[in-house]
């Protein structure tokens, strides 16, 4: 298969793919937004997210960046500038701003920069970058230290219903996706059939 | 919060999350399937998907078989049998095989289980285990060796429409959701603003 086709291809392999930007800044305060389809959740408590760096992307100034001020913030992207965030991968010198080159808007929280176009955003903070020898990539692990979120979205038992938020998926490299609950499931249990609960909301 | 919402809320925010059944069995032949939200596109060319294990749960006796026979199949879950995929997640014991519990049918390649349900599902070799201290899981790491796939679903380009074969995504740790494909956006470069591609297929 050619290069790309096999990229396409292996890409589909692992399923619907979380859409993320990732914000940074470097230590001038020259901004930085990339997007990211291998955010990946580890645990709970302590709050720690993760994601994949590929050593021969224009996504470098992230890492760059993360090691300079050691935070980031992640912001979930909705069907309202999917576009905008695709557009974040195109290779753009370094002394551009994504933010500039792609119109979506930059806020600040504690000094850290986000995606205003986000409904659904937290500031994380490195804190361990793990090689993975095997394809010369990294896992970048770090904590969540705050979350920027619509309050409405936020259901009674804690769960996030990031479909009201619009928030999108990727499939391969480049198809995004809307999404449709089917439903929420029960805690399984043995010799209980998984079944529908209700929404908390 | 509570730990059963913290966990709800942390699991929200890294976004759409992929859903896929992982199949193992002991060199006995006993049989083990689990679901797992945590498979991970790592790279194409060596073809490498990660997951993550958590020592805590029933997942435990994937690892297990894993470790013993080094090999492993991933089957993305759809809407036909979602429900099915979530009752893997209680906690069983031992000598009891999910595929009987949950009435998801076995099939096997080369003598690796998988589940025949799966529209799209391949062969994954064990190449390595990466503890995360951060929080006591582990990315367990392979190689993918086989795919099964419905041919109609793959487009000349690579991609495979996932979407066709129906496959669902979670969000927090018990929402499943169908796709709607918004559309597939062009390589990304500077001064192109992203725009739609036309659908191989």
């Amino acid at each position: 298969m050619p290069t790309r086709n096999r990229a396409q291809f292996i890409n589909s392999l692992s399923g619907f793919k979380s859409a993320n930007l990732i914000a940074t800044q470097d230590k001038q305060g020259h901004t930085n937004v990339a997007i990211f389809s291998s955010v990946v959740h580890l645990g709970a408590s302590p709050a720690l997210v993760a994601f994949i760096m590929r050593p021969d992307t224009g996504q470098r100034h992230t890492l760059d960046n993360i090691l300079e001020t050691q935070v980031y913030t992640i912001n979930q992207i909705s069907e309202t500038f999917y576009k905008q965030a695709h557009q974040t991968s195109a290779r753009y010198p370094i002394d551009d701003s994504e933010f500039d080159m792609t119109g979506l808007h930059c806020g600040y929280l504690d000094q850290v920069p986000y995606v205003k176009e986000s409904s659904l955003k937290y500031v994380v903070k490195l804190k361990e970058i793990l090689p993975i020898t095997l394809n010369n990539t990294q896992m970048v692990i770090g904590e969540i230290t705050d979350v920027l979120c619509e309050e409405s979205a936020i259901t009674e038992d804690g769960y996030i219903d990031i479909e009201a938020l619009q928030t999108v998926s990727v499939s391969g490299l480049d198809s995004y996706h809307s999404s449709q609950r089917l439903s929420r499931l029960n805690y399984a249990k043995p010799n209980i059939p998984s079944h529908e609960i209700e929404p908390s909301k």
